[in-house]
């Protein structure tokens, strides 16, 4: 299989600095996350705004951010943390997308990307200069796709529809978490509030 | 109070682009989004580099995003979804930190502000040109802040340490989550698998 240039239509050095200044380093999870992005594109209607879903906190979230519209903060990027690394896009009106996943079993084929993937080898002792190569050697080569019909009531965008103050706080908060806000309930991350 | 023109030390304007090219639209929340980071900035210590937590899953993670190296995939984000709209950036040595968020009470002054906040108007009916100009002539005069002192243990990176094989889905996923991944117990978003 030739080496694969672009990634959604940019040379793929393109892709990787714009991962730098995003994501603060190349990581290799954001790197093989371009290349997801690009293989579910290459199978899903042109044309069509896309909904996402990542099923991973780390990286993938980034590479979405990245290469499509989607985002955590206008909410057509889900994060459910499955802790597979996988993705998925799909047409927000029937739930019709695609899902690329690392596939374990052609990791063999990648020694340096395998003992990444799986912490192998402790991160001080990686080489990352060739897992950097073999990663962008295979490409989405490492990675299988398929069919899903999302659940779409699972992923629709939540709406704080009706906000009041909260009477501890005084600051605003979704009336239906109760008396007092999710904050005042104990669930703020505060030592001292 | 003049009008503010600078958001960490850029052109409003600028901002305001950067958020329509990565939100989508220059939403109203991300726009107040990047008030609330210079102003967290600016009772913060130079020089160390913070992590952020997110307070609401809506416009105020995208705000993070964009004026901070924080991201969601890079995990120095966390949004902690307590409805309330908060932001608060600390340094991950010690939880010591500054939490942003709108008082509604200083809302009274600026009533498009007030309608858009509490959804007092439908959508259609918002004079969204007049809710910009006072977003922008505002500034972060609807915020306060207060120090907090973060609990480092709920917001440190998870780490899935000991991955393994899905014995149902064949994909990598973390051991302590069972016998087979959280996707095969149920909890992935699709119809179809």
């Amino acid at each position: 299989m030739p080496k694969q240039n672009t990634i959604c239509s940019n040379p793929v050095k393109k892709y990787i600095e714009q991962a730098k200044s995003f994501h603060g380093y190349a990581a290799p999870g954001i790197i093989i996350g371009g290349f997801m992005v690009d293989l579910a594109y290459q199978h899903l209607p042109e044309g069509v705004l896309l909904d996402a879903i990542s099923e991973t906190q780390v990286c993938l979230p980034d590479a979405l951010q990245l290469l499509t519209h989607c985002t955590v903060g206008n909410g057509w990027l889900k994060v459910i943390d499955l802790g597979r690394f996988a993705l998925t896009l799909y047409d927000p009106n029937n739930g019709n997308g695609i899902r690329v996943y690392v596939n374990p079993a052609k990791l063999e084929k990648w020694p340096e990307i395998k003992n990444w993937f799986f912490k192998l080898v402790p991160k001080k002792e990686q080489d990352t200069q060739r897992l950097m190569k073999q990663i962008q050697e295979a490409g989405s080569d490492i990675c299988d796709y398929e069919k899903v019909k999302v659940k779409l009531n699972k992923v629709t965008k939540k709406h704080h529809s009706n906000l009041g103050i909260c009477s501890r706080c005084k600051e605003s908060y979704p009336v239906a978490d109760g008396d007092v806000c999710l904050g005042c309930q104990g669930k703020a991350p505060y030592l001292n509030k």
